[in-house]
This record gives structure tokens, sequence and C-alpha cells, in this order.
């Protein structure tokens, strides 16, 4: 394992190295969700990131650090989700194939785009089968694997949607992210704990897939049960890396019920006018309940994407 | 009439106003769409404004200017959309109390939203009665009447949003913008060709209500055939003030056919994770479709609301 432990300045770093090419998306003051906690919320719009999550932040910068490292023929990864497109966009900026390995289900809305950013995709059966392939293309055909969340250049570049809140809006009580293997979660820790460190960093995760939660509580990383929440982002369990930063740095773990879910996607329709998919939804939902602590507070929300088919929307909201 | 015609200072003059008070919104630039007509395309989030469209900041703006012409009871509108919401919310703000006329049919979904705002809604059965109404209340009950659109101080509030596009993107070469009655379009006129003549203005409108194009073809107000386009808000013509200020600046009318503005609906949805109502959409039409003006152009465009229900956003792109 060629990653050590990030700290606040590789975020700075890696918000250097994004300049120009991520997207500084909007931060967004709503007074509807401000009123429904008595607080002063912003909404930082990841959503409106390229490839519509913010996990193109950390595939590009992990990218561009790993680059010089060694020889490789291909980048690789296996993932079903947003960090697939964020890393085949950033493999066509830089000039590198893509190759990602998908397990089933793979979704075609998703496959599609990614296949659009010239990135080949393999489908495997099972998340085991989809990792070996994955392996071998990075042993037998030189290939660089990007994981998703447990990789330091992962999470500093994460980190950077939560430094630009932070100087967008500096007087922040309260970052709210939604957490499945923690490369978001621990990036916004980094960033805000560098800039302030008594701003109060919350992680928001599914009833269904309680493991972070699980996590912290046994002091070491709890595989989550074969969850079928609809956040299909939040479903993987904490890496070394993320658990170690999580573990330290975040104040609770807000559970969110299933059917807070799609009521809160339902809100930010119609009141924000925003798409925003499951796993982003669900750090809206401590907000939508009145939770006591963001009383008074300034809260920063890390909307975390929106990539989402019209009638799988329509099928979870109706 | 107390209107006159207005000019460019004037909306530099309601940019002030407005400062602190409308969300300065996004500019968000999207390759997708730059891709789709060969240019570089720049959007002008409105449906992000407060009440989810432009219209809050000519009421707001038109508010402030007339409060202190005359002593007045309350503030009076006819209209059933995204003009009786940015009224009843600067009524709301400034101290006063709003009486909104509705005609038949009145949408629940915008009723809701206006009544919420703390605004009295009456609905009567036809626009001929809800504006005989709606001068009972003037005169009788000391009411201001703020005209959705035929008003200098409302189109000067309008331009606020192009002036700000400009101030984000002054290399701009074109601006889109839907046209109904014509308010958001004369205010982007005056905007554009005051930091810069050279810059073309499109008008873009629903081929079932292609009353602005007829109308500048015949030299006078030309009123639509009874529309029913789905882009509801641009069934109105135009007033004698945006017939002068249209016809001086625009360069062209766009006709967008029905089935392009779903289209560009879900367009939005999927791939830029905006809600946009179908008046706002028909600005995406001439690009998606890849009109040749805007080949190699620095396009901004103005995303004028996004204030549908989720079960009526579905009827119409399903």
């Amino acid at each position: 394992m060629a990653s050590s432990l990030p700290a606040f300045s590789h975020v700075q770093q890696a918000a250097k190295i994004l300049e120009g090419i991520a997207y500084r998306t909007p931060v967004l003051r709503s007074s509807f969700l401000g009123d429904r906690c008595g607080g002063t919320v912003f909404l930082k719009c990841e959503n409106l990131q390229r490839t519509g999550a913010f996990k193109f932040r950390g595939a590009y910068h992990a990218l561009v650090r790993k680059e010089t490292t060694a020889p490789f023929h291909q980048v690789v990864t296996v993932s079903s989700g947003n960090h697939a497109q964020g890393l085949a966009l950033a493999s066509q900026l830089l000039g590198y194939s893509a190759h990602i390995v998908m397990p089933e289900p793979a979704n075609a809305f998703k496959r599609t785009r990614i296949e659009e950013l010239g990135a080949i995709v393999t489908v495997r059966s099972t998340r085991q089968e989809a990792q070996a392939f994955a392996q071998e293309l990075v042993w037998r055909h030189r290939g660089l694997f990007i994981h998703p969340f447990n990789d330091a250049d992962v999470i500093a570049g994460q980190g950077t949607a939560t430094w630009e809140l932070l100087q967008a809006e500096p007087g922040l009580d309260v970052v709210l992210a939604p957490v499945g293997g923690g490369g978001l979660l621990s990036g916004a820790c980094l960033a805000a704990h560098g800039v302030n460190p008594s701003v109060k960093v919350y992680g928001c995760e599914p009833a269904k897939a309680l493991d972070v939660r699980a996590s912290l509580q046994h002091g070491y990383v709890v595989q989550p049960d074969p969850a079928d929440t609809v956040a299909d982002g939040l479903r993987t369990s904490l890496g070394e890396l993320t658990f170690g930063i999580v573990r330290d740095h975040v104040e609770e773990i807000f559970e969110v019920e299933e059917e807070e879910i799609p009521a809160a996607m339902k809100m930010a329709f119609e009141r924000l006018h925003l798409v925003l998919e499951p796993s982003s939804a669900v750090a809206l939902a401590p907000i939508l309940r009145g939770e006591s602590v963001l009383a008074n507070k300034r809260v920063g929300v890390i909307l975390s994407g929106g990539n989402i088919s019209l009638s799988d929307f329509f099928s979870l909201t109706n």
C-alpha cells in the first residue's frame, strides 16, 4: 500500500491541482432548509460537478499524483458508480485509457455514461470476480489501480469540496456529508479541521447500512450486512485509511431511515430545483427532521451527486 | 401608465437594490451542451433563485421603487405562476400584505407555494374576471398593482439576471432567453447591449405560441392563439413596453417544437442535474438541436425557472 494517512496540506495541494479542472461548484443558501432545522443552511452542490458527483475530484487528483510513479498501460478500477465516471473523465483529460470493471447489477444508465467518456467497461457477476479481474489487469497488463476511497490522494481530492465550501462560508459551525466508503467524509474532516478545529463534522448513513456507526462503536471496520438501501453509493464499508480519519474527527453518525431518502429527493426536486441521487439525499434528512444539534447553527451540507435516471427517480419517489 | 421605457442605467440601479436580497445565482459551464452546439455554453441558473424563478428580481425591485409613490393597502397582481410567488415573497420581505388573483386553471402546487409566502389568493374562472377583480382591489381598497412584465421597474429587475451573467462571463457572443410577455427578454436586451452592443440576443418561443415572432413581423403586438403549449409561462403576448425593446434589440426568435420541450427537461434532469419547468427548458432547445448560429460562439442561457411538481414533471416527460 503506497498510501499513508493524508493531511490538511494534502487537501490544499489537491485544490491547486484541481483549479480550473474541476468545477468550483456553487454554494447555495436555502432558507427553506434553514427554517426546517432552525439554523442557516448552505449547500455545496457537487451534483453540479463534472460527471455529476464529487468523485471526479479524487479520481483526477489521484491520477495526477500517481502518473509519475511507474509506467502503466491503462487506468483500472472496480466501481459501478460515480467513481467510475470520475475516473473515466480524468483518464480522458489526461490522455490515458481507462478500464472499468463493474460488478452486477450493472446499471445501464451509468454504464452508458462511462462508455461515453471513452472507458472500456467489463462486467463481472460478483464483486469478488470483478476484483479478481481488475487484479489481473493490474498484474498482467500493467494497470494502474485507483481505489474509490481508500487512497490518500483520493481522500485529499474529495476534501477540496469542503475546502471550497469553507472558503465561501468561513463561519460554518457544522458540516454534514453522507458516508459509504468514507472518502468524502474523511476529506471533509481534513479540510474542516484544517481550517477550524471547532467545526463539527457529522456523517449521514442509512439505517439499512449502518456499518460506519458500528465500526466507530466497535473500534474496527465492520462490514455492512448485505445492504439493500436505495442509497447504492453508501453500501460499502470503510477502508483502513478512512476509518482512522473518521474515528478521529467525526462528531457523530446520523442514522437515516429508508423512507426519509426519497422524501428528501422529492423535497430537493420541488424546493431546491436540484436533482439528487439517493446517496446524496441522505445528508439532507437530519435537516428535514430538524435534528436539535443543528438549531441556531451555520450548517454546510455536501450534496454529493445527482446521477440517477429519470425513470429510477420516479420509481423511487412515487 | 406611470412607466416609461427603461434603460441600461435602470438595470444597474436595480442590481444595487437587489444586492444581498436576490441570490446571485450560479453561472455553470456545460461541456455537454457545448458539444451539442459546437460552442461554449454558460447557464445562468435562475431556477435556483428565491421562489425558483427570475421573477422575484422584478417583483422586488418594482415594489421598492413604487412603495414611496402613494399609500396603498395591499400589493395586487394577476398571475397564476412565478410572478405571483416572487411578488408574494417581495411583499413579505418588505412588510406588505399581497393579494394574488389567479385565473383558472389554478395549479394547486403553485397556489400552495404562494399561500406559504403569506399572500391571500383569490381564484376567478377567467383571466378577464381575474383582471376585473384585481382592478376592484386597486380602486376600492387602495391596492398597488404590479404587472408581471409590462412595467419598466419589473423589466429592469429582470435585466439583472443577464447583467450578472455578463459580469461572470464578459466575453459572451450570444444570450438566449425564453419569451412570453417579454419581461425577461427585454431586461436581457437592456443588460446585454448596455454592456456590449455586439452581443446577439435571441428569444426562444414555442411553435404553439409564436406570437412574439408574429408581432415582430407585423410591427405590432399580436395576440397568441388560445395556446396549449406545455410552456405555460410563455402563453401571454408582449406588452407595449416589452414589444418596443424586443423589436429594437432582438436578433431573432427561435421557434421551438412542442416535443423539444420535455426532451430538454429530461436532458437537464439527467445531464445537468437541474430541474427546469417547461417554459425554461424552451431556451435549451436551440442548443440541443445545434442551431448553426451558435457554432464557435460563447453562448449564455437564462434558465428562467424550476417550478413544477414532481408529478407534473413525470407526466410531461414520460
